[in-house]
């Protein structure tokens, strides 16, 4: 490692990114350095671009994004090596999260909750300021969550690892979808797309995913992932529809993955049947439901449940998952920018310009 | 058994009951005749008669109302008598559901969500017209179910077995409360109030619950039955009160057991903490919660579901914690009618006129 | 229907079938008739015709034994037409067990152990005799548990909805196998096998199955059904290869669904890993399991459970998997038998002569 | 702090202890040293003492004992005081496991299977020596989980932490016990005990204890706290009695907590109803359990869990139940020991001479 610098990109203001060069920090005995290999663009990170979250204190900036990282391990100190069981030059993901591995939260399994410090979501002003994947380098902290992945994945697809562990989080652990049940996915984004590939392989009866007639793109790939049915939401009546396609029974799990709109969730209390559960993994900006009525939940005992990242225990399926090859999520690779126009991924990601826009990713040069 | 004719209190239209008689059913093999004790009067009766319910088909008028059931078997068919395990003379209360036994939901354990057929909810021209509690008779249908209760116990308290079960399943099994957590009761109505005993039987840290200023007598009695603090939402700020009282944690559980209002179930969503739990036990008579934030569910991975009634696996211990006298339930008791004065009745537990109402009873003359 | 009687095989001592007919009984408003049109033979029928279960009082002979009945509704009743959804010359497969439906097991959803009277495993004293499979007609008796299979589905593939939903219920709702998780399953009969399938349907990673060397054709056809590995007990060493197979870190699931023997669950604790989770389906014959320790339990956290039949849930989308024709289950089916040669097909079912046997039918002529 | 060293009672090898001083540790960033005000005796203590353990490798020594530890905080470094929220002066109970916090166990909540370093079972040779509660003095590792505890608590009761949470570990969240239903406990060690005041918060009704003849004073103290029968084991018919007891229904829950001894295993299978749940909380020495039959948990459902310490979420409810005083815990401190004298309060603990024992501490002079 004769580099002394590394390059990033830093949202000084929403919309507003700068490349800049950080000193590659020393690293002691329980922490280390990452190789940036690719980093995914994630929507929370493009709604931070956008200063969806500006009213609350979560993305301090000026701050590196990205948290869908992939690399090699350059730097490791003796006890992190022990303690992650990874040495130097070995290829590994890396979640978002922190924790403290003290707190009530962490000991109780959800270390995810656990939200004083992510990667992705630190100012710069933090030592060692390298805390984002949009960069060349990222700091290994001690407190860091990492897992081996294979070298011969295409470093593009790695950062899948987050999307794809989110669907199986959802879909299987907290949504508990059985076999040959049906499951209703509200939003054929990246995180849809992943609960898509889950419900196939939980053995759900009939997948459904809900789109706008521009979602072309992520619709066709549902489908192509396994989806067996798409509805575009803005063309057709989606009540109507998941009630035809169930003849009558409804919904047995309906995921909200539609960030920033209220409708959905207004509607999934009504395609979702008798003791059916409702997930809510969209960010609403703040704003209230005004349509939602507590009397579908009451009459047909409904869950609605919040949830927000993973259990680390759905991360390593979700790896071998994306090794194994079974699906073909290179299709997700649409779009893949230099660090040095993250803005411009980012904008690409929101939806600006590019048709077909499916999954971005950032590379160092 | 020589009267041959019930005297029952008719709902004709909302706001108007009348008394009239109908034959007494003869009975077959598997099915009965109740000679009725007591029949306690939900807040659902109180907004039947209201017309609470008008948008819905669940309530066919005319209708005899009433479902908190006690009485005495005067006649029993044989393979009834063998399928309950009761005897002529027996005494039982009455579960509301007449369960199919062989849907889905009813081979699934969840007989409360077959609708078909609930005692109180059935007209007076579906044969054999005595499906309602507030009457001197009611007819056993073969897919009651029922359950024994001691022949010592004060005829009014055996109506409490609703409130009480359903306290218990829905802090217990559905709420799944833990020894020292923090519960909090939006609404010291009869299912308030057996939630609050609930939360005693499991071991509850903090009980909170909140009322109306004029719901002194109610939150008194929650007081002597085990509630830790008392608020009045009227005239304090919930959320600062329960932040202060749990020293920021937010509680664990919240039970929404207020109908028709839609600020409690605003309010739930901010004093949970994270990855709490809010039961939704309130029919809010088709209306939107215009305040509602998903949010709150997102960041904090709150749970939000709707109970319908009770798992019948409530009602013994329920029937045995009354029995067992621990509870001072006889306070309670505040008024009883007899069938002939069954508007005044539901008036009365409505909130018109007498103040300090708990529960009111109808009785036979 | 001119015919007046009913051929049946019944098991009157055992190892003895003599053939005998009945009367076809007359049919009121809540009960019917089943023309059967196959009978599966399970290996609790074998255990029962070797006098297995002398030693219990479950299966008081002379009894016509068969239980995974398919055939055509010939009569039914008003009122039962109405509880089963079900007209005369609809198909449809009846569970073995008829649940009283108000006994507390029935009303939490737990029928399946409502044991007083089976399919299978009543008296051919008790009226109206026709209580078993193994026959030309079966008495529907109002408590029965009835489900629509399709008219286009080879009538002896209809039966295997008992191995197959079992196989869903112990390996999904019972034992929860997760995505990516390791099952091993000891014992390659119809039931190891329907666990198989419902491995594949849970995405499982490694489908370990465990048979004798005898046993090639079905450790054949579990490789056909997607096991991963299959191992010869007594060829060789079952915790040597687990370990090998897993890398160390031992199955996630076992399932011990080999009747009479005491080794697997012996070996079940030693290839189970940290938190992992043992079913056993198989019965002992009241013997004891001399060898086994519960050491592994308490060190490794384990979780030992019996399972008994399966939960009414897993019949329907067992039912929809047979017809949807994703598995060659046509392997299944390598012997049948007219009702007349019974004896034959418990003999075959049980191993005597016919190599390469799965699983076996009876059939009217 | 000008004392140098820590004096400590050293295990050298089974049943031989010697008293050893060792320098105290210099302190960094992250960790620091607590010192000792009492130290339970647990019935591990005792079997490791006597060289039960030996052919485990889980206890290598020398090693001091002891890990029931309450004491204050003498030195701690900045990040471990912010980690652990505490300070120097501050009185902390800590948990015996030592979670390295990033394996698949610890990143699940199952720290307490993270059973690479315990305290209590780590040698002396082991870098700074000080790891069991036997001493003047204990280190206090990064990996430690501590908890704050009230300055008022009387010194011997605040390691009672360890029985009273792993009591509601086993009663409430791994056995689910439910209101009203029976509980059977086979043991009235410290760990029995805990489990009878843990059955009392759960709203058990009745709660069962069995014991021998000789521990009278154990068995009139779980009478006490709240135990609503009693059987002397070696005097009574276990199965008949508990049969009496429930008439006909059995137990819902039971415990095994009695170490070495297979008997009351083979027992648990008996006196467990339908659905019924057994745990197994005792180590047996590696021996098998001749009698166990896997029937009755076939053909009754039962569950068989073996449970190892507890979640850490179940310390802070207990440690907030001792300090409450709400049952009466100064009984259990029947015998407390200098450091000097640890062997004596090892024989002690382990029955030698001393009738009445309870509970043992020891505490530095």
């Amino acid at each position: 490692m004769t580099q002394a610098c590394a390059k990033a990109a830093v949202l000084v203001s929403p919309g507003r990114i700068e490349i800049d060069e950080f000193p590659l920090p020393a690293c002691g005995d329980d922490d280390g350095l990452l190789r940036i290999e690719a980093t995914g663009v994630c929507g929370s990170d493009v709604a931070v671009y956008r200063g969806d979250f500006s009213k609350t204190d979560l993305f301090p900036m000026p701050l590196i994004l990205g948290h869908e990282i992939v690399g090699r391990v350059e730097k490791i100190g003796r006890r992190a090596a022990e303690r992650w069981h990874v040495r130097e030059g070995d290829r590994i993901v890396v979640e978002e999260h922190l924790p403290c591995g003290r707190c009530a939260l962490c000991l109780d399994g959800r270390q995810k909750m656990c939200i004083k410090r992510r990667y992705g979501s630190l100012s710069t002003e933090t030592t060692p300021a390298l805390w984002g994947g949009y960069a060349e380098w990222v700091y290994l902290h001690p407190d860091s969550v990492v897992y081996p992945v294979a070298d011969s994945l295409r470093a593009e697809l790695a950062p899948l690892f987050i999307p794809v562990s989110n669907g199986l989080d959802w879909v299987e652990r907290v949504g508990d979808l059985r076999i040959g049940e049906t499951v209703v996915i509200q939003g054929p984004g990246a995180h849809g797309l992943g609960c898509v590939i889950a419900a196939r392989e939980c053995g759900a009866g009939a997948i459904i995913v809900t789109g706008l007639a521009r979602d072309r793109a992520r619709l066709d790939l549902a489908r192509t992932l396994g989806a067996t049915h798409v509805i575009e939401a803005d063309r057709e009546d989606v009540r109507e529809r998941v009630r035809e396609i169930t003849e009558g029974r409804l919904a047995d799990l309906v995921l909200d993955v539609t960030p920033g709109a209220a409708e959905p969730l207004e509607i999934a209390v009504d395609i979702t049947g008798v003791g059916g559960t409702i997930l809510v993994a969209g960010y609403k900006h703040g704003k209230a439901i005004p349509g939602f009525r507590s009397d579908p939940l009451f009459f047909k005992e409904l869950t609605v449940k919040g949830v927000w990242g993973r259990s680390s225990a759905s991360v390593p399926p979700a790896l071998r998952l994306i090794e194994s090859g079974r699906y073909p999520l290179e299709l997700f690779c649409t779009h893949t920018f230099p660090v040095e126009e993250t803005a411009n991924a980012l904008e690409t990601a929101g939806g600006a310009g590019a048709p077909n826009v499916i999954h971005v990713t950032v590379v160092p040069a």
